[in-house]
């Protein structure tokens, strides 16, 4: 898209701004160009370098912190354009865009065509949409839901708004969970011991959507995780496996934008989170996958209908891209391991590598189902010897050595903060634990701080079924800073129990 | 809601960076107090004074234009805070919003009840929501429909979350046309007919949605309408009715709020119309009202089924409220009048009050059946006499007298201006009009700049089944700036004909 009218320079000022993704382009308000264009509040202007061109949202400005003749931006409008301190940039109306159509169609319950999604990606990781423009979409999807059709022509349109990447061996492994579930940190553990058992797992993860940590970023405590294309690539030739931020590689950078609206939405729907999954492993080259669905009343996947349903598309959407896939059904009951919140679980995973006593063991039994499906799907192990391979290999210190020897090649191994802020919370009354509200416990994660705060979140002390004494310390909250601690504690004491106690038999 | 975690004391600069509505706090990224609370990117953050307190979302700030211990505002921040440079603010946590639950459980198909959307309303008039979330609550309502009971239920939340006024005179008449038609600017000549006739008719009007211009914008090129309650009320009083613009006077200011968010979308669906129309005019105090509803193929109402089903939700929502209400359905099928946008507008009034010779008859002929039907509503005529009525007072000049009498009292009465961009549409063949479209004609009339540019828009020179020759102008485009004009040819020139002429038999 040329700019279509009239245009008029100004110079570049980097006002130093931080509107996170939004590209902001900030006009005096008695600016000549302003005027002549007619430009007002929250117009949408296309701006322009003799390289480059973006859209970005105006605010005026009616102070002097920008002088007559300059345009200033915010930083991530800053970073798109590619500009310096006082290059010339001409701005003009944004031509109305074609696809936002489409999303009023979906609003109304038409079906999207693979060409409009395909329109709707490239032009939102081009950053054309504003913040309502994508919380529209994805609330219009939400809400009427994504068909199979549509569900398949929104990965593909996602695949292909990004790199892929390509292998020169076969097979390439990957894994995903559905989250949902707090602590739930099988991946690195996985990753370790496919990759010492000789198969590729170029692993590219997530950070948190809605959930207090992801595995990356989790993995960032241990080990750097903003890899580019070309590192994470010297690193699975050299280990085999990796595990890296999706974000930093390119792979399906739509949803990256994306994500970030469903998080301060708190919505995260079928047909997207399909979409979501399977472009991203469509673009790291994956031809074997395995998939971790925890089922549970307040885990993501709420019941076995649910599950049914979600396997259902995520397996036809997978083999529409020639991936071969296996869905998992895990115990969604409760959080997996002790920790919630990125270094709490990265020290479980240790804890389970290095086989030490006090290592989950449910955090160990899930990793190494998963790595045995892994195993056999990719011809490692025998049908029905995957799991004791895996087992096998935790054991012997091979998925260790091979995990440091990730790390290493990563940037380096490093040990996960421990927070400086902590307080435990007392059983109520004695009894046996009936149940944990996952969602719940998510979010007093969240409000301590996690995932952007890395040593935030939980650590747990209980299980369901467990005996507990009055006064006796059902988790430990962990926060960074003493404002976060309270702020996580206030949520807690005026909200119903997370932990449910009632009087043993 | 108050602060619930440690807060910490900053000096309030203001930025002058007007962000429209949302409210925006500007923190250092290196700022202690971010540092100490955990605060990243876009989070929502309370800011607090010795007497307000308000939501605010967080940029963060990289450069010098805050010195240490400042938190700079946006002006929509600065308003609603009330703060003066140099006053001491507190900030903390924003507390998540509980309403922000229910517009997720109307994403996934969950009723909103009455208590719910009043929590909704309220916390979108405190300016608690973020435009990713009034983004998200608007298109789920679209998406998911309201149902009769939801609809009240917004009405209900609407009117209460403002002021609402009370006459000492009755009955309160009101109109209201249900959009989509550009030109239709009856409401100033029925408000001075029913004036002149004795009925009390305080009339509020809004700005633009998605059209070229709303009633607001095309009485603001006569005299002012920026009225407050009380300049209101004492215009009202002195003439029996008034034409002011509805935000200035707090009647459902969530509207207000929603509509600039609907507008950014271009969705404006029959639930959220319902109540948009009915909460100004409860708010209003009317008793009686008529609705315009225009119906054709690219009217706001396509179809006899459409606009059977908005009246029913239109007369039921309104008697819910005690109002006695008319539905007209009108031709909807060309724009009426000339002009369009909000200059021309207001002159095509002003010829038919004057009685020109060049006035438009449709305009007039609407013009005398509303206020017909108003003045027998009210009780100014029998049953079957309101139109002869209202011709009677526009012929014999009251109605004018009226009209400029109410001028003076909103502040003075003034001459529209005329654009000094012109250009004219020439006819590609010669033949007879055999459509209009009114969506792409609006368009094109917000591409000149309106309803922003008072003067842009423009002035149809043909109607349905004229016959005209090839290069005679179908109509002229008018603009403020030689951008807008181009941006405005640009988009007629790319797209099929606005108006379609078919060879004369």
């Amino acid at each position: 898209m040329a700019p279509t009218t009239k245009s008029h320079a100004l110079r570049a000022k980097r006002l130093g701004i931080d509107t996170h993704d939004e590209a902001v382009i900030y006009m005096r308000s008695d600016c000549h160009v302003c005027r002549a264009e007619g430009f007002s509040g929250h117009a949408r202007i296309r701006v322009t370098t003799d390289k480059k061109s973006i859209i970005a949202t105006l605010n005026t400005i009616v102070s002097d912190i920008l002088s007559p003749g300059e345009a200033g931006f915010s930083e991530s409008a800053w970073r798109r354009l590619g500009v310096s301190e006082g290059d010339k940039i001409t701005v003009a109306h944004a031509r109305a865009l074609d696809s936002l159509s489409r999303v009023r169609g979906k609003v109304y319950g038409q079906a999207l065509a693979d060409d409009e999604l395909a329109e709707i990606m490239r032009d939102i990781v081009q950053g054309r949409y504003s913040d309502i423009h994508l919380s529209s979409f994805i609330t219009a999807c939400a809400a009427r839901g994504l068909s199979e059709q549509e569900i398949v022509g929104l990965t593909r349109a996602m695949v292909d708004a990004g790199e892929r990447l390509t292998w020169s061996a076969t097979p390439i492994v990957d894994k995903h969970c559905v989250g949902g579930l707090p602590g739930n940190r099988t991946t690195p553990i996985i990753v370790a011991i496919v990759a010492a058992c000789g198969l590729t797992m170029p692993k590219t993860s997530s950070r948190a959507i809605t959930s207090p940590a992801g595995t990356a970023d989790a993995m960032e405590t241990l080990a750097p995780v903003d890899l580019n294309l070309a590192a994470m690539r010297r690193v699975v030739e050299r280990e085999g496996g990796c595990v890296v931020w999706g974000g930093a590689v390119s792979l399906s950078p739509a949803d990256d934008t994306l994500i970030r609206v469903e998080r301060a939405l708190d919505i995260d729907s079928e047909g997207q989170l399909v979409a979501s999954v399977l472009s991203k492993k469509a673009a790291a080259g994956a031809t074997h996958l395995v998939l971790d669905l925890p089922v549970g009343p307040t885990a993501k996947v709420r019941s076995s209908s649910d599950a049914d349903s979600l396997s259902e598309h995520l397996l036809r959407t997978a083999k529409a891209f020639g991936i071969e896939a296996r869905a998992i059904r895990t115990d969604g009951r409760q959080p997996v391991g002790r920790g919630v919140g990125p270094a709490l679980e990265a020290r479980d995973v240790l804890a389970v590598l290095e086989g030490a006593q006090q290592a989950p063991l449910d955090l160990k039994a899930r990793a190494v189902t998963l790595a045995g499906v892994l195993l056999e799907l990719g011809g490692a192990a025998a049908s029905g010897g995957g799991e004791d391979l895996a087992e096998k290999t935790l054991a012997d210190g091979r998925a260790l050595s091979k995990f440091q020897a990730i790390c290493e090649a990563q940037g380096g191994m490093r040990t996960p903060p421990i927070a400086r802020q902590q307080w435990p919370l007392a059983a109520h009354s004695s009894g046996r634990v009936t149940s944990v509200d996952n969602r719940r416990l998510a979010k007093a994660a969240k409000l301590a701080g996690a995932p952007g705060a890395k040593a935030a979140g939980l650590e747990m002390h209980v299980r369901l079924d467990d005996l507990v004494e009055k006064g006796s310390p059902l988790f430990t909250l962990h926060a960074e800073t003493s404002g976060e601690l309270e702020y996580a504690r206030d949520f807690i004491e005026s909200h119903p129990p997370i932990i449910d106690i009632e009087p043993a038999k």
